[in-house]
C-alpha cells in the first residue's frame, strides 16, 4: 500500500480542480489512515499482547490453577480492547471527520460502518 | 429545552456574521441533537425495555428458575446496548460531524468524548 | 410454586427411604432456588434498574445530551450484570453444588447449561 | 507437576482411612486440574489466537483499513472468550464439583472466587 505515487499526483489534481476543492482531498484520500503516526505505539501494544498469549501458553503447560489464567484472559481481553478503542478514536477523528467534510452520503456511509465496528466489539 | 426562541435569535446571529460562517451554526448549536427525530423510535424501546425489567422481578417472584432468568438478562442487556448503538450513530452522524465543519480542537474533543463513552459501553 | 406443603411432606419421605438418600433430598428438591432467601435483595435491586430505565426515558424526553445518556445507559447495564453474577452466583451455590452430590451426568447437564448462560451474558 | 506418583499412593491412603473418606480424595486434590486432559486442544487454540495477534499486527505494519483490523480485534477477542468459557466449563465441572463433594465453607470459597473471575471477564 505505497502512498508515494498517489501523493505525487495528487497535488496536481486540486490545482486542476483550481483549488475549489480544499478540504476534499485528506490525509485519508492520500492513503494514510487515521493510526499511520501511531504505527509503532500500535505495534509495540501488539507485541506486548501476543507475550501475553504466549504466557498463557505457559500457564496451561505448567497445569496453573484455572482462575490464575482466566485473570490473565481478562488482562489480554482488556488490552485487545485497550488497542481497539485508540484505533476506534483516530479512525473517528480521521476518517469519519474527513467523510464529514466530503459531506452527504459519504459521512452516513463511514459512520454506520464505524458503528457496526463498535456493535461488533460490543458483543465480543 | 425548548429551541424555539434560540431558533429565532440564531439567524440573525448569522447575519451579524455576514453569513461568512453558514457551517458553523447547525442542528446542534440550536439545541437540536442527533436522536431529535428518533425522539419516538427510542422512547418506545426504552418503555419495553422497562417492561422487561418488570418482567424480571415477576420471573424472580414467581420463583423462576435462575438461568431462565439469567437468559432473560441477557436479552435486556443486549436491549439496551442496541439502544445505546443506535444513540451513538446518531451522535457520530451529527455532533461529531458538526464538530468537523467546524474543525481543529472542537472535532478532537467531541471524538475523544465519544470514545470514552465507547469504552464506558465496552467495559459494561 | 409453594414449598410449604412440599416442605413438610418431604423429611417424613426422606424417613420412609430409610435415610439411605440424605444428600440427594435437596433444598432445590424441594422447589427452592438458590436465590430464595435473597429474594427481597433481588426484587430491590430490579426495582432500581426500573427506575434507571425511566430515567433515561425521562432524559430522552427533555433532549438530554447524548454522551450523559450513553453514560447512565452503562450505569444500568452495569446494574443489570450485577444482579445477573450475584443470581449466578447462588446457582453455582445451590443447584450446581446440588448437582455435584448427585453426581454423574447430572452435575455434567447443570454445568454444561450454567456455562452456556455465561456465554450469553459474555455476548451482551 | 507429575501426578503418577501421587496416583499411585492414593489408593492406598484411601485404604489406610478405611474407606471413610472417599469423597474427600479428588482429582484435583491429586494436582490434576479440571483442564488437565483438555490441555492439548487448549494449547491449540491460544497458538491459533497467537497467530491472530500476529496477523493483527502485520495488518497494523501494511496499513490495512482500520475497519478490518477492528474486525480481526473483534474475531481474537470473541476467541479469547470462548477460551475462557471452556476452561470455566472444566473449572465448575472439577474443582467445583469437588468443593461440593467436601462441603461446607471448601463449596462457598470455591463458588465465590469463580463468580469473581466471571465479573472480571464480563467487565472486559
Amino acid at each position: 500500500m505505497t502512498t508515494t505515487g498517489a501523493g505525487a499526483e495528487v497535488p496536481s489534481a486540486v490545482d486542476a480542480a483550481g483549488g475549489a476543492v480544499p478540504d476534499v482531498v485528506t490525509d485519508h484520500d492520500r492513503g494514510i489512515h487515521g493510526y499511520h503516526k501511531q504505527k509503532d505505539e500500535h505495534l509495540k501494544r501488539l507485541r506486548r499482547i501476543e507475550g501475553q498469549i504466549r504466557g498463557l501458553q505457559r500457564m496451561v503447560d505448567d497445569d496453573v490453577y484455572c482462575i490464575d489464567i482466566l485473570t490473565q484472559v481478562s488482562a489480554s481481553t482488556k488490552a485487545l480492547q485497550s488497542f481497539a478503542l485508540q484505533l476506534l478514536e483516530e479512525h473517528l477523528r480521521h476518517c469519519v471527520a474527513d467523510a464529514a467534510l466530503k459531506g452527504g452520503a459519504e459521512v452516513d456511509a463511514k459512520v454506520e460502518e464505524a458503528t457496526k465496528a463498535i456493535g461488533r466489539l460490543l458483543r465480543t
